[in-house]
């Protein structure tokens, strides 16, 4: 058991909501507060190894924690995806859905969102240097 | 017609791939070559909008555009979200998930990917400032 998303689902601690497929628990390195990440039950690397069954599993998950960080810390807005493979700045390699509650005024300058996952000279991306 | 997702929809021009409920075509501000939006056919603001069928159809068209994106630009990965809400950095209210291909070196250190929506003082986030 080399994977410490394995290792979670095994040890069935720490997890926040779970379904068939999926389960939803929060993240260790936390970039806002209530950054929580979902993940299929199944060792797949990267988003595109999932399957349907998965794609909606995580789906369902993705609301429950959308209304559970709503009710406790009433963020407004989120940032919802995955990094799929190391130059796309994944580091653990069992597939996650990053869910990243935002909060008004947590960045100068928000636009643009995850797309300034790449830094480049346009106006989306010339704040938050 | 104030949306400019639903006329790319409505004058059928453009779009790369589609479904009975999806769309997709190249942004038309990429940050990184191939980058590409896939949207909901019907109007709605957000991801947590989104039906079970919408995201099936918007899963099944991101691994189309996945293929398409490998063939053409041999990317090396890639991110893949939605911003949902203005404070998340949504600029247009048309749901629409972000095919964002990567590319070994087009960041000094790619790691954390689209954690990087959130500057903070963290490891994940010490360069690329």
């Amino acid at each position: 058991m080399d994977c410490i998303f394995c290792r979670i689902i095994l040890d069935k601690k720490d997890i926040l909501f779970e379904n068939d497929l999926a389960v939803a628990f929060y993240d260790a390195f936390p970039v806002s507060q209530g950054h929580t990440l979902i993940i299929p039950k199944r060792h797949i690397e990267t988003y595109f190894d999932l399957n349907s069954d998965e794609i909606k599993a995580i789906f369902d998950l993705s609301n429950k924690v959308k209304n559970h960080l709503d009710d406790l810390y009433h963020p407004d807005g989120y940032n919802i995806g995955f990094n799929a493979g190391v130059a796309a700045g994944q580091s653990v390699m069992h597939c996650h859905m990053h869910v990243i509650p935002r909060y008004k005024g947590d960045q100068e300058n928000p636009r643009g969102g995850l797309r300034k996952v790449v830094k480049i000279n346009h106006p989306y991306h010339n704040t938050n240097k």
